[in-house]
């Protein structure tokens, strides 16, 4: 079960960085993933995620089975023909988006039923056509189980209860996938905030055996604090030698301290939804581009990082591109937003390489509090 | 008063090709601007818009004095600084759009007071106003008189009234201008449908003195035909030696119609509009991506024009796109329309070199004409 060769190069405490070295490129890793939600990362072109420093991308099962439809990717020659992306390219279930996007669904052993959110159309996701869908049709490099994502909040009992029927689905997942030559599988860690449920289900998933394990179920509304927690007494329960993936996070300070956890892989919609949306990311907080102070700011957005977005444009003219309901205030906020977690990953991996992790992630705290705290003034 | 040396290297009958040389650069003609409304041109990156074979873009004056407002362009560098455009760029006057976007317009001798159609907020456009936002504020390579647009369907005494304000407004705008270096301006001749008015506006307009004439008040719903008949006895009235602008078109057809009778340079907004909506320019006339026939259709829109829009995406991608919603579909759309736009001066500036162009242009209409029937057959 190990496909893919993850190569640890340095540790730093619990950090790591290595390169996951899959048949359509190598992943360094600390690596982030931007999300190509319907074959494409939202106002980006693929050059351009490239360019940024992104060795993979994330497709999702739920839109793309829904539309163009998986048998359609496939007859097209598949996922990265289709979407132009020539790395390694990871798929999720399509189990969270059925969660929180389907109407009418009905979860049982087999799997889930569920209505389509854009035409009302019927479907049944199951662990083994999810596996089917991701790895056969769209092609993915790296696979996910099916799982179901535990809402937060709810009570041990219940938690254990979707935990176990997590596990049963990734038994069933890796039954699914059997044993390919250039393609991966990851189990999922769940069990939301109990520290024997985590355990446990990482105990359980690391007898089933997979090429990664992916914690899943975090940044649903637990918290930052909650978060961390979860993983001081997750991570440690996984193999060390394989790679860990948290799925669906998250700002920049979370995946600085999911590092320092011992983390190496991440997802997460949150640059390109904000760049829609007229928001910058740098190391203090996200930048309101909309702000009046901007309207004659002749300053880019950060001229350290090797990328146009964010190196050649005024943020005045982002300020004016954004008010005047522009694309190409979207295309360039989410072009420099992909540009500033790339970069962050690169920092990462170069502090870890020099053993100089805590002092990367002692400074980063700070500008990042001091930014949360010039947010409340401002709010204030 | 002629700043820019215009030199014609090539004739084909009244179909002229040769080359406006600016300050900032050559602009070869036939020429197309891609409109660049709001200091962007919609969807596009500014190097694409360069590496598509366009020479030169258009900005509006009427959205740029409302939003960011001319003295914050100034202040900022100039709008080429502030849109990273470094080509030559020309501007309209504002007329055209407080004619036909502004609310509670109010015109005298002296000029249009109009509202905002943002803000409401109360401007006032004068022939001076206009020279002073275009050439001093914004810093235009060719400024527009300003005119008043003479709509279609007026009377012969409207329309003379009409253009001789035009006339009077232009003189004040020759004066405003002055004499310039490294800039020039362009007078526009009116007169609606009435040979005699075209004639006279053309005459007055010369007496006066520009370093180019431009063709207004056409493609405002008078028709194809019509539009080729003013064409027929307007161009013949304008000094061959001069680049002569047609304003506001067209479909590419209107290109290759205007071409034969001896115009130079145009601007639409059609092909940038036309992606957002789904739309793919070609020989044959626009193809509707959307259409059911795309899904599953694996070749580009076309592969002859070197522009990665054309050649590297299936139209079964671009269907996806469309139908998804994503900011893509328009990207990549748009960006294919305006490289299909370039192409198609392009072609037309090599046959006339070639001494070809009435066999290009018979072929084309072949072309359109057989994809209208075909568009019609569909349709009925
Ligand atoms: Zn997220
Ligand atoms: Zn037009």
């Amino acid at each position: 079960m190990t496909t893919f060769p993850y190569e640890i190069h340095a540790t730093d405490g619990a950090a790591r960085t290595g390169v996951l070295k899959t048949s359509r490129g190598d992943i360094r890793t600390p690596a982030f993933m931007p999300v190509g939600t319907a074959a494409t990362v939202k106002a980006l072109y693929m050059d351009q995620v490239r360019e940024t420093g992104a060795d993979i991308i994330l497709g999702n099962t739920y839109h793309l089975m829904l539309r163009p439809g998986a048998e359609r990717v496939k007859r097209l020659g598949g996922l990265h023909k289709f979407s132009t992306w020539k790395g390694p390219m990871l798929t999720d279930s399509g189990g969270f988006q059925v969660w929180s996007l389907s109407k009418l669904r009905k979860m049982t052993e087999e799997g889930v039923k569920f209505r389509s959110h854009i035409d009302g159309s019927e479907h049944n996701l199951t662990p083994e056509r999810s596996i089917e869908i991701q790895a056969d049709l769209l092609g993915a490099d790296i696979s996910m189980q099916l799982d179901e994502c535990t809402p937060f909040g709810c009570s041990e009992a219940e938690a254990r209860t979707s935990m176990e029927l997590s596990i049963r689905w990734g038994q069933r997942s890796k039954a699914a996938f059997g044993t390919r030559d250039s393609q991966a599988l990851f189990g999922i860690v769940q069990g939301s905030v109990f520290e024997n449920l985590r355990r446990e289900s990482a105990e359980r998933l690391i007898e089933t055996g997979y090429d990664g394990y992916a914690i899943g179920g975090l940044a649903v509304g637990e918290g930052f604090e909650k978060m961390c927690d979860v993983l001081d007494f997750t991570t440690p329960h996984l193999p060390s030698e394989r790679p860990r993936y948290l799925m669906g996070v998250g700002k920049p300070i979370d995946l600085v301290e999911a590092v320092a956890r011992g983390v190496d892989m991440f997802d997460c919609v949150l640059p390109t939804r904000s760049g829609r949306h007229g928001q910058a990311w740098s190391d203090h907080g996200p930048i309101n581009i909309k702000r009046a102070e901007f309207a004659e700011d002749d300053s880019p957005l950060n001229p350290e990082i090797d990328c146009p977005a964010s190196r050649d444009y005024s943020k005045a003219y982002l300020h004016h591109l954004f008010r005047s309901g522009e694309y190409l205030s979207a295309m360039l906020l989410s072009w420099h937003n992909i540009a500033y977690f790339q970069h962050l990953t690169a920092r990462m991996r170069a502090a870890i390489a020099a053993g100089e992790f805590e002092a990367f992630r002692r400074e980063f705290r700070g500008k990042w509090e001091q930014g949360q705290a010039e947010a409340a003034e401002r709010a204030g």
